[in-house]
């Protein structure tokens, strides 16, 4: 196995010297007929010389690749396993991939793209990531289907399945409202977030609707993260006119929550009623099992896998959105007594 | 992509018609010299008539295989994540499996093993699977290298990557004696699980060479359930004599115990020490953040991607087994006057 290590030339060489486009290259790659014969001879004549190393696509044995920005996450290993055995069910192996680097770019790397023609890639799923323009690009003249799950941005042409965000958190505030909570913060996840953009508008709704005054003292960023989680839920329950009840938006931060009002001596959901997002392995665990709004990932796994393989019609690029569940489990209860009192005297 | 649902002919039907092996029919596919011209011969000719997909071996682009008994767990997260960037390091990319059925089957589906030959995979990584003596005798005769991770028991000739689990067992009781426990309780894995035995008999030697006389009633059997540590850590936390730490198999099953303690009014560490095993993600998040045996999972994917690439040196079937790291965070601590009060009393 000692020729693993070397590389393959890059499209973009090979491209070069047959006096072609990448996407002209890729074409040859993978068989397709709308190039000209003598373009093709051209290509193939060049990659022969390069050594470029040759795969014939095989039915029955086809793979999809799947790139995720993150791995070691709670949510990632949910969806991972719901896609894996969506692609199981219809004879697919899956590539899994990470992003190198997801704290500076979420565009997966060049040589990556790449490789999706060389070895006969059918499909691509990418969950949280951003394509470039020259990236998308690249994948529709391929005509490789793809599909994009929570993805930052909805690049034109390419088909994406994402949570009905507003909706989600619309009904996880509506649930706390019918608990009596008034009180009720917010933890955002990331401020530039499309999907924390329209959490914070469900939620923004639902208080409206039930004649609730806003109060962006209420609001506070969590950046996805477990410090910023910690450090937004000091400052709320340290704030005058402490909630009764906080919505954050994700299961991680609001467990990162738990231990803060743990040491503030706050009992959940006694002394305050926490709802999560996500449905992770680790809502069971929690002390108490966290309530929680739960992702479709079995939906959006079969969804994602479908445009692939052409079982749903995608067309030019169309946006499935699905609709989240609440489920209910120890960490929210009716405003108590105490509570209501304690906020009558603010 | 129509033509995927078309599944092609077995290995076995592709034998049968060449009057060959299977081992034999891969060793054809697969492009090795050690098979007679006419048998070669033969079974192409067969693979053709039935129209076999072909698939060539790529260099730079060539696939290993993962395959896990599970894929939803933050166990599984954190060691992907490893193994990712182990072969993406080694320019492979990574197809990633899990059992259709780990409650009642531990093997690899017969048509997986013999689809890895088809696409030409380059390697196995197992993670907590079983082989049969068929399967074991296939892969050998394939030459095709594999590795497994954490496995129930260990193939002959088959290459393995695990903890060194009596010591770091061993290591995390000695840490509670050095803290002046003595009621040091535990909760196992599965019975008749390799690694459980190996950590029951570490936390059994470190009691023994403290010159602490082993009590049963205080090793429980969790098997690596949620449920299971709930019960187990029940039956701990009512027993006369009740411990003042408590270890535990994995990760989970200490944040399941949790649970049960704080229902029970047992402050973690002041009237109860705890440990987990495995460190992962959510060992930060818990209340208080989990001291547990930190797996080198790193580590592990370095050895187990360096076994299939043939940068290590594996032999005919080499176990490698690696070290574990205490990582404590707050959730141990020294025996309190009050706790060894309460001991001296029963």
């Amino acid at each position: 196995m000692s020729d693993r290590t070397v590389r393959p030339p890059t499209l973009a060489v090979v491209a070069r010297h047959a006096g072609v486009s990448v996407p002209t290259v890729s074409k040859v790659l993978r068989g397709r007929s709308d190039v000209a014969a003598a373009t093709r001879a051209k290509v193939n004549e060049v990659l022969d010389a390069l050594h470029y190393p040759r795969q014939e696509k095989v039915a029955g044995l086809s793979l999809i690749d799947v790139v995720l920005n993150e791995l070691n996450t709670t949510w990632a290993a949910k969806l991972l396993a719901a896609l894996e055995f969506e692609a199981r069910e219809q004879g697919l192996s899956m590539v899994v991939n990470s992003l190198p680097d997801p704290a500076t770019r979420l565009a997966p790397p060049r040589r990556w793209l790449e490789n999706l023609a060389g070895r006969g890639s059918s499909g691509v799923v990418g969950v949280m990531i951003e394509l470039s323009d020259a990236q998308r690009e690249y994948l529709l003249s391929q005509e490789l289907p793809v599909c994009i799950i929570d993805g930052k941005t909805q690049p034109a042409g390419i088909s994406g399945v994402r949570l009905l965000n507003y909706e989600a958190e619309h009904r996880a505030t509506r649930h706390l409202i019918e608990l009596g909570h008034r009180r009720i913060a917010m933890v955002t996840g990331a401020e530039k977030n499309l999907e924390s953009a329209r959490r914070l508008e469900g939620y923004r709704a639902a208080l409206e609707e039930a004649g609730i005054e806003l109060d962006d003292r209420l609001v506070e960023r969590g950046g996805f993260t477990a410090d910023g989680a910690i450090a937004a839920t000091r400052r709320l329950v340290q704030c005058s006119g402490r909630p009764t009840a906080i919505v954050y938006g994700s299961d991680k931060m609001a467990l990162a929550g738990y231990g803060v009002l743990a040491a503030q001596g706050l009992r959940i959901p006694d002394d305050i009623s926490v709802i999560g997002f996500d449905d992770t392995v680790d809502c069971d665990l929690a002390q108490p099992p966290l309530s929680t709004v739960a992702q479709p990932v079995a939906a959006m796994a079969k969804t994602a896998i479908g445009i692939l393989t052409g079982s749903i019609d995608s067309g030019g690029g169309t946006m499935f959105e699905l609709a989240a569940e609440l489920t209910l489990r120890s960490s929210t209860a009716p405003l108590g007594r105490r509570q209501a009192a304690r906020m009558s005297s603010t």
